[in-house]
C-alpha cells in the first residue's frame, strides 16, 4: 500500500509541537476572540470602491444614465455595511489594551459605532477623491505618447491603479484607521509593483509611468503635476536611533518633491531634508542625497562608460 | 444599538453626489449601451490560449496523444466564440463615432462579423506563435545555468510568461484590434513585473531572466537571440511636442537592439535613434543614450566607488 | 447573421495544425499519463502552510487557545494527503527515465511512499522554520521605522511573504524535491516582485524592505542579520561554458554576504567569488564586482552628477 497510515498517525506529535511553538514565539500568531480585519474582505471592498470611482470599466458593465443611480445607491449601501464591520475590527485592534482579548458587549458596540462614523466620513470623501483622480488620468494622457485615450489608462495603467489605491488609503490614514490603509497599499504594491505608503502626501495631476519598482516613503511630500518613472525610489537616507538604540519613528525621513518635477527611471532621491525644487528634472539612474534649487536638471556625468571593441579580427595569413 | 440606521439613510445624498460627479468628470466613466471588452474575460481567454500553446502544464493535466485532439478542437471552438465577442466589443469601441452610443442592429452585426474575421486570423497565427515560443524556451535553457530543464522554464519562468503574452498581444496589435492587446500586456506586467508594449518588435530566441522591472517601449526593435536581465529599461529619451504643446504620438522613441546582444541588470538604453550593434554587451547599471557599433562591450568605469573602513579601533590605554 | 458558421467549421484544420505542432516542437508540451505537479494545488498548499506558521491572520480567523489544536491537527492531516500527492508526482517527474511514460503499479506505489516520506520530513521541519521566521519578523520591526507593529509586518510586508515562501522552498530544495520549490519561489516572485532562488542559503533575522526587483541567485550565501532593499541584485558575473560551449551548471556563481551587512536600494553585487565582509554597507545604486573586507562602507563617488540651471531668464528690455 502506497500511503502508510501508521506514519500518518504520528502527526499528532507535530500538532502538539506546532501549538507549543505558538506559545514560545507568541509574537507571530494572533489568537483570541477579536478577529483582525479580513484582508480578503478589504481587497474586495477596494475593488467595489473602484467601481464607484470609475463606473463602467470593470466588474459591472452595461451601466447607462438610466440605471447608474440604482447601481451606485445599492453599492454604497453594501459598502457601508462591509466597511463598518472592517473599520470596527480595525478600531478594536488599534485599541492596544484589548489586543487578543474580546471586550464586553458595550465595548464592542462602541467600536461598531466608531466604525460607522469612519465609514460615513470616508464615503463622503469619495466625490473629492474622484475629482483628484480625474486630474491624474489627464496627467497620464498628457504625459505618455503611447496612451491611446483615457479609457486605456483607466483600464490598463498600473500607475493609475496604484495612485487610486493610494488616494483611498491616504484618506483612511488621515482618518486614523489602523492597519487597513497598509493592507490596501500592499495589495496595490503586489499587483502593480508600485509601493506608495499611505502616509505620503501627493498633490493632483500625479503620473507614474510603467511603475514597477517605484517606492514612495511614508513621509514624502509631492507637489502638483509631478511625473515619476519605473524604479524610482523616494526613500530614507539613514535612520535615527534613540539613546536605547531603538529606531526613532515618526520623523520626516523622505524627500520633498515640489511642483512640476520629473524623476526619470531608476533615479533615487533620499533623505528627509532633501528638496527637489519646482520644475526640476532628475535624470535616469541619478542617485541624489542633497537638495537642488528650482529649475535644475540633474544628470549622471557623461564619461562614466567604457567601450571595448571585441570584434573578432581576421586571422593573419 | 451599534449601527445607527438614521445615519445610513443619509447616504442617499452621497449617491446623488456621485452620480453628479459622473457628469462633471465625464472622462473617467463609461456609461452607455455598448459594453467595453471585459478584462476578466480577456485574461481567462489568454490563459486558455496558453493551454493550447503549452498543453499539459497548467489547467488541464493528463493530456496524452489519445485525447489531445479532442481537447484542442473543443478549446479552439470555445475560444472562437469568446474571442469573437470580445473583438466585436473592441471594434465597436474603436469606432470613435459610436463611443458610448449603441448602434442599430445592422451596425452591431458588422462588428460581430469583423470580430469573427479577427478571431479566425488570430487563431490561424497560433502555430507560428508556438514555433517562435519554442525558440524562446530554448534560449532560456541555453542562457540560464540555474534552469533544470524545459519544463521548469514553461512552468515557472516569468520571462517566458511575459514573452508569451507579448507574442499574443503583438499579433493582435498587428491586426489592429483596439484596447485588448494592452489589457493582455498589462495583465502580464502585473503578474511578472515585465512591461512589454504590444507594439514592440522582437525577434526569435528572446530571453528575459528574472525580469522584474523590465520595460520595453512601444517602438523598440529587438533582433534575434537577445538576452535581457531584470530592471532593464529600453525607453524614450524625451518626448517631442507639436506647436500646440501636445505630445507627438507614433514616432520612434525607443532604441533598436540588434542580434545577439546581452543587456545586463538595471541597464537603461534610451532614445529612438539609439542602436546597440549586434553582438554587443551592455553592462549592469549602464545608462546609455547613444549608439554603439557591433561587438562593443559597454561597462561603467571602475573607479566610481568609494571605500571607507569603519572597523571599531581598539581603544588606546 | 453576424457569426458565419461556415467559417467556424474550417477551424478543424487549425486543430490538426496545432496537434502537428505538438509533435514538431515536442519540447514545449507535456503529453503522457503521468501528470506533473499542479501549480494551483501547490499554491493552495503553501497558503495553508502559512496558516500554520502565522495562525489567526489570513484564511481562518477567530482562532483561540481553546480551538487552535483542532484547527492545527486538522490542517496538518489535510496537508499530509495533499503534499504526498504532489511530492509523488514530482518524484515521478524527476525520475527521468519515466518522463511522459506512466509506470506499472508497483513503481507508482514507490513514488507514493517516497512522497509520504518527503511529506513527513517536511512537516516535521515546520516548527524550526517558524522559529526562524520569528527572527525575520523581529528584524523587520527593528529595521523599519514605518512599521507600526508585528501584526502589520505579518499582514502586509511583501518581504516577509517572500522570505516565508523561500524558507519553505529551501527546505524542499534541501530534501531534493524536484520542480515544486521553484513553483513556490516563482509564485512568491509574482506576488511580491522578490525573486529568491530556493537554493540560496540565508541566515536568521533576514529583512527585505519594499523588495520589488530584488534578485537573490541560486548559489548566494547570506549570513545573519542582513538587510536588503528594493532593486538589489545578488547575481552572477558571467557564466562558465564547457568545451562544447554549454553552460556549466552547479558552480558557485553568486556572492557571499556575511553577517550584519546592509545593501541599499538598487545596488548590484555580482560574482561567485565576491564576498561582502561582515558589518559592511553597500550604498544605493553601487555596482560591486569584487570583495570588500569587513567594516567597509561602499558608496558611489559624489561628483558624478551634473547640475544645469534652466530657469527662464527675465527678458532684457
Amino acid at each position: 500500500m502506497a500511503t502508510d497510515y501508521r506514519v500518518k498517525e504520528q502527526l499528532g506529535d507535530l500538532t502538539d509541537r506546532m501549538v507549543e511553538s505558538y506559545l514560545e514565539h507568541g509574537t507571530i500568531n494572533y489568537l483570541g476572540h477579536c478577529p483582525l480585519p479580513s484582508a480578503t474582505a478589504v481587497v474586495d471592498i477596494v475593488d467595489d470602491i473602484k467601481e464607484l470611482l470609475f463606473p463602467g470599466y470593470r466588474r459591472r458593465q452595461n451601466l447607462h444614465v438610466g440605471n447608474v443611480t440604482y447601481f451606485v445607491g445599492d453599492l454604497i449601501d453594501s459598502l457601508h455595511d462591509r466597511l463598518t464591520q472592517q473599520f470596527a475590527r480595525a478600531a478594536r485592534y488599534g485599541h492596544d489594551a484589548l489586543r487578543g482579548e474580546c471586550s464586553d458587549a458595550a465595548m464592542q458596540q462602541d467600536f461598531e459605532a466608531l466604525g460607522q462614523l469612519q465609514t460615513v466620513r470616508f464615503l463622503n470623501a469619495l466625490p473629492d477623491i474622484r475629482a483628484l483622480l480625474a486630474t491624474d488620468v489627464q496627467a497620464a494622457f498628457d504625459g505618455d505618447p503611447a496612451a491611446s485615450g483615457y479609457d486605456e489608462i483607466i483600464f490598463c495603467y498600473p500607475g493609475l491603479q496604484a495612485v487610486t489605491s493610494y488616494r483611498i488609503a491616504h484618506q483612511l490614514h488621515r482618518q486614523g484607521v489602523p492597519l487597513i490603509p497598509r493592507i490596501i497599499s500592499e495589495h496595490a504594491h503586489s499587483t502593480t509593483g508600485i509601493d506608495i505608503h499611505p502616509g505620503a502626501k501627493i498633490g493632483p495631476s500625479f503620473f507614474i509611468d510603467h511603475g514597477t519598482g517605484v517606492v514612495i516613503g511614508a513621509t514624502c511630500e509631492i507637489g502638483s503635476r509631478v511625473k515619476i518613472y519605473q524604479g524610482v525610489t523616494l526613500g530614507a537616507l539613514s535612520f535615527q536611533k534613540d539613546e536605547q538604540g531603538n529606531l526613532v519613528r515618526g520623523v520626516k525621513r523622505h524627500p520633498t518633491i515640489e511642483d512640476d518635477v520629473v524623476v526619470y527611471a531608476n533615479a533615487t532621491v533620499l533623505g528627509g531634508e532633501t528638496v527637489v525644487g519646482a520644475n526640476s528634472v532628475v535624470g535616469a539612474s541619478v542617485s541624489l542625497t542633497r537638495s537642488v534649487p528650482p529649475f535644475t536638471i540633474v544628470t549622471i556625468e557623461k564619461p562614466q562608460l567604457r567601450f571595448r571593441d571585441v570584434q573578432p579580427k581576421p586571422e593573419a595569413c
